[in-house]
């Protein structure tokens, strides 16, 4: 049965009202209306989930479609040091597709939502020409001038990251390796964890110079700091929180889909070893130049390029 | 050439630099970040443009996509009264798109955000498995609790509606029957302009009790208010500023892809026949009860049903 726009947003309505994250003025008008706390700006990010570009159908369950279509959201405002309040999905279905599937989707979508107090405030629906096309737009707050931006990282900062790295890109590979995967049992990459909490926290101790999330790979991310800065970067091979092993490295270096947050931090600053859970790792240092390099432990150093995340299209 | 992500990115920063409208701390990091104004209200809208849905590549120049891409978000906030922003762009391309489509289509959306003042702060992008998908976000704000809801119209009421109508989807049924179109020469299809001062205006004097613009069509629009106040309509059809004949009361009644507001205010109200350079006509009266009416002039009523735009897709 093809979908009706109409249903589909009564549907997500009707969901997201049974979570209790109903916008008091959202869905159903022409725009969602959100009070946001005084002195706080606004933090707004979109992220695509294209179908067979950002995930495929026979890979991920829908709930993790779902999920994975918020945590990239949630995770820029993590990266931001901000505090999500509201997200907006722009939907659009092949008439084929079954609503069972567009349930799941949404209650994967919902749960994550629930668990960081975000409503799912509007959207937009439409019926797509081909495959599943979704686009999450997380708006955030964060008290004015508080925002940690890519830019301020100075040389001399030692370099920061949350969680453990690879396992998310290494569950991807086996996927397509032809291997099937329980998602339960491979959650960093079909339930990934948004790292707000340690985000809040940093902006709040004032501690970091510069954040970003690594859902690029951290070799581009880091790029990333490094030209919005000015400044080149050393990373310690043997101190990356990775599997053992030169394809371990090559993961954590390289491998995208990863959702912790990559941070500066002047070397007075005292980063606890751990953050709501969350082991903090220092893996090297923010240096002048442009350069960013590898230094291993014979105490070589070789020159380290942004190669992380491509689409696998 | 397949478009790589980061040059589009680059492209679209150095085009809206050139336009003066980036935003201090937008592209580039993981999320806009945006003041708003002391005791104001965020006003969020999400709106698809999806090839072979919302336009035609054969139909529509791509100045004329763009321009229409980001109307649609305006308009949105135009019909809560509200002041537009901030815009983000989520675009995928096809591989094989020319870049000079992209250069225009970004052309033709940065020209009327300059228009409206509204920078461009942000977006994603990826390449696209079919068409090209855009998805737009308007960030808005209003005063806290001046928001115009759909819900707020009241039995006795009158109703009334901006500029006129019907000339857009005839310009469409044009293109449907195969005709080429001069798009200078039809404006209200190609160009839409959105009634933002209207909305300011009439949400400023405090004027209004509800109001939508009626993308949909005026039918499905007017249904809209009705459902989310709980009441039902009717609409003079000779008020209607539209061109004469059946044909043309159709069009105007039904005719989608408008962007016009329509609104309801107390009959004690005054509203200007004109605001901002635009005509307003009072077409009709909210009622009691849920069913909404067409009054002809022979003094006859008739049911007047939801039938407004479907995508020509």
């Amino acid at each position: 049965m093809p979908l009706k726009e109409k249903s589909l947003i009564e549907r997500i309505r009707r969901a997201a009202t049974l979570h209790g994250q109903n916008a008091s003025r959202g869905i159903g008008d022409d725009c969602a209306v959100l009070p946001l706390p005084r002195g706080h700006e606004a933090l707004v990010t979109t992220d695509f989930s294209l179908e067979d570009v950002h995930f495929r159908r026979e890979w991920h369950p829908p709930d993790s479609v779902g999920h994975r279509c918020l945590a990239r959201g949630l995770s820029d405002i993590a990266a931001m040091g901000g505090i999500p309040r509201a997200a907006f999905l722009s939907l659009a279905l092949p008439a084929e597709l079954p609503q069972s599937w567009v349930d799941k989707f949404v209650a994967g979508l919902l749960k994550l939502a629930a668990q960081f107090s975000v409503s799912l405030a509007g959207g937009d629906t439409a019926q797509s020409p081909a495959g599943i096309l979704a686009d999450i737009v997380v708006l955030g707050s964060v008290p004015a001038g508080q925002a940690i931006l890519r830019s301020g990282a100075q040389s001399g900062d030692f370099l920061y990251v949350t969680g453990t790295l690879g396992s998310a890109v290494a569950a991807l590979n086996q996927l397509r390796a032809g291997k099937k995967l329980r998602p339960r049992s491979h959650p960093k990459h079909f339930y990934p964890e948004p790292r707000v909490a340690v985000g809040q926290f940093l902006r709040e101790k004032n501690l970091v110079s510069a954040m970003v999330d690594i859902s690029d790979g951290l070799s581009t991310d880091l790029g990333h700091i490094c030209e919005e800065s000015g400044t080149g970067a050393v990373v310690y091979a043997e101190a990356l929180p990775a599997a053992s092993g030169k394809d371990g490295l090559t993961l954590a270096l390289h491998g995208g889909d990863e959702y912790e947050l990559l941070f500066t931090a002047r070397p007075e600053r005292r980063i606890p070893k751990q953050i709501a859970g969350v082991p903090i790792s220092r893996i090297g240092e923010i240096l002048s130049g442009q350069q960013m390099r590898l230094a291993t432990a014979d105490g070589k150093t070789q020159p380290l390029k942004p190669a992380g995340w491509e689409h696998f299209g």
